[in-house]
């Protein structure tokens, strides 16, 4: 695990920062959870190994906390991920078993792979554990800083990362951002139970934050926590990947929501410090330069 | 200042860290040296201001050290200087004045422009303050890391950040890297005095590396610590700028140099910690899309 960098934004009263597990080992926040589910297992269950399924972010977690922990481990991953995400996950020493995402569960084929191989199976973000884990970056921001930040703002798929650090900040407040049709956190916590993603909901190319349906365990711990949700659009999104490489930082479209939300003025209240979380840099090369290219 | 982050590289020893001065505020490490040369200046001095030559790093990092010390900065830059770099400068509320690379001395007009004015000169290298306050990188990474590094490899220009960070770490090996054809620090070291680089050097896109001669205090500095130079390729260069989009950062090819050299296996000794400075970030995206897209 790396301690990642709180780095101050240039703004005129100096209290706005990025939180940057785009900088991360696997680049993105997900090592966190997943370690920290895998090191509660015992050695019988670390013989035995562990299972996952993911379109990346989560695989190369899970992969490198195995391999940091000796543990072996199978990732399900859709066959159209990116190819930048998979041969990382095959470099971390993965078994990676694919399926088709518009015909296969993939949720039936890790279940299946679960049981036949007595493997602990290691959610993305339904799971306590997984949720304390991401929560260990809501408590290096207050160690960076100092202090609980007024707000932190948080790119949001199925809320594993905003939960823990509503759970890690008690005492800020805390913002979710997710992209365009892709809001059901956000409707979930406006109307008080959880709404799943439409069935047509739009393109979107923040690929780590297609989840469909959060969890009881995010949206409760984001409800009990007064959180909000916000959504963004790809231009928006891509608005903000090049604000961050201006600072210097990669940072994959599922990662830059909370930025744009905050580039976009859409959240309102500005007292205090606001600490903005840039979750990932997982993005093929080709179509940052595409995003870039469109400045 | 911001304490930039030592970020691991994921090797099989472990022992090999990025130090990230591309994500210093300005986007590289030149506020370190400017910030502590107008540190140093009365408030007579602080009157009348500051002139700084350069092609953009050197002017990002004094026009920034003189708005936090409330003071004007007057900067002379190409007139082909990267756009992004002219804009940011800009930014801080310095003026610019640009002149013809083939045909005027920007030394004589920032000498002119200082005598007019009665406004300090800021060398971007040949100045003790300067070279100590790039120096305090050198600090940093020896308290992050809980010891100094076995070698830290150092992009190199006019070598003040090399003699600042030699300075630092006296007992580190201090290797610079240079662009083809530019490594006159190289030549320079290897043959014990000052060489300078040869009128029909070849292309680079090492913008922030072309200084034409090394001074007495940098080049002083590196002989008395024992230090020596490699050089490498565009190519080189660009390989870098791709593995450290991988890691998540945005890397100008001048600041790639020293991970170049270390990539292409230059530095033959890899006993112990080795730590490799990405000085900057700052170039315009289409170019870094450019490079992108070469992958």
């Amino acid at each position: 695990m790396t301690l990642t960098p709180l780095l101050p934004v240039p703004t005129e009263t100096g209290r706005v920062w990025i939180k940057a597990e785009s900088l991360q080992l696997g680049g993105a926040f997900k090592l966190r959870g997943a370690y920290n589910r895998l090191a509660q297992m015992n050695a019988e269950e670390r013989r035995a190994g562990v299972v996952a399924f993911s379109s990346g972010n989560h695989a190369q977690g899970v992969a490198r906390a195995a391999a940091m922990l000796d543990t072996a481990a199978t990732i399900v991953m859709p066959a159209d991920a990116p190819a930048v995400k998979m041969a990382a996950t095959r470099a971390l020493g993965a078994e990676i078993v694919t399926y088709d995402r518009h015909t296969e569960s993939r949720e039936a084929i890790a279940a299946s792979l679960a049981v036949e191989r007595g493997a602990v199976l290691v959610p993305s973000f339904d799971d306590v554990d997984v949720i304390e884990g991401q929560g260990t970056a809501g408590l290096e921001i207050a160690e960076q800083l100092g202090r609980a930040p007024r707000r932190v703002i948080v790119p949001c798929g199925g809320g594993g990362l905003a939960a823990g650090i509503a759970l890690a900040l008690p005492n800020s407040a805390i913002v979710t951002a997710e992209p365009e049709g892709w809001d059901d956190m956000a409707r979930s916590l406006a109307g008080g139970k959880i709404v799943e993603v439409a069935a047509d909901a739009p393109f979107t190319s923040c690929d780590a934050l297609q989840s469909r349906r959060v969890s009881d365990l995010t949206f409760g711990a984001l409800r009990e926590a007064g959180a909000h949700g916000l959504w963004v659009s790809e231009a928006e999104t891509q608005a903000a990947m090049r604000f961050a490489f201006g600072l210097g930082l990669v940072v994959e479209p599922g990662g830059a929501v909370a930025l744009a939300a905050w580039l976009a003025g859409k959240v309102a209240d500005s007292e205090g410090d606001t600490v903005i979380v840039c979750s990932g840099s997982n993005v093929d090369p080709r179509a940052f330069a595409r995003v870039m290219e469109a400045a």
